[in-house]
């Protein structure tokens, strides 16, 4: 469980460092598809694992607003900000888990839930990449070092 | 590892559907990103699967060609046909492969690579789907029945 997280958190910070290359006009401008722009998917991405993880952890439901976020920077420190909480938990990741119920839905199938969500999102920000002329991050999950 | 596959088996199945709703054209058609079809990305997707995972099941490494595969028919028996090797090699996994090499890689690190290859691209058909004015298939993996 625990790599494929870590895949996505290599590959998200890599997104972060590809902003750095766009105006911040292209980066907030309206696209189609997905949630509608390149900085509201980061946002999406890093919102929808913390609620998810947090919920598994036992805390209240909390969403961030798009509208509080609308910089790469601020983006950035939500993630570093959401990200221990978020570790803890996937680091302390059991097999027993698996089958506790949450809701409707078992731990194990939030956690899937959540990898497959951020590598889908991903998947739509390497298309408004290259419609921009531009080398999306690769997506290989090998040569990353992340065998354990 | 299984869920993950069967939730991948089940979006490309979606996948499949949803392109009946248009045209060998369209399907066909260039378009920027990606492997540059719809088409061509689901050759793509079935392709990789199949030759990493006969890999790691000792088979020599073979590969489709898309000049072959051009119709969604074709496509589609290709899928059902690679399916039996891929899943039987998929139920048999144990966490004792995990570290199993498989040249510079892990079998662990491979069969991920793998799932989050299918999904990436799936990622970016949902942006050609908006782009055609159609609603994507869903993305979600919770609701699907998954769970063990």
């Amino acid at each position: 469980m625990e790599m494929l997280f870590k895949y996505n958190w290599q590959v998200r910070e890599e997104w972060f460092q590809w902003c750095n290359q766009l105006s911040h006009e292209e980066l907030a401008k309206p696209r189609t598809g997905g949630v509608g722009s390149i900085l509201h998917t980061l946002v999406h991405i890093i919102d929808a694992e913390q609620s998810w993880i947090n919920g598994l952890n036992g805390k209240p439901e909390y969403h961030y607003d798009y509208k509080n976020y609308q910089t790469l920077d601020e983006i950035i420190q939500l993630s570093e900000q959401c990200h221990c909480d978020v570790n803890e938990f996937v680091e302390a990741w059991t097999s027993e888990l698996e089958s506790k119920k949450f809701y409707e839905f078992t731990y194990g199938e939030v956690m899937r839930h959540v990898i497959a969500h951020e590598i889908h999102h991903i998947g739509q920000l390497s298309i408004w990449a290259r419609e921009l002329g531009k080398k999306p991050v690769s997506a290989n999950l090998i040569r990353r070092g992340l065998a354990t």
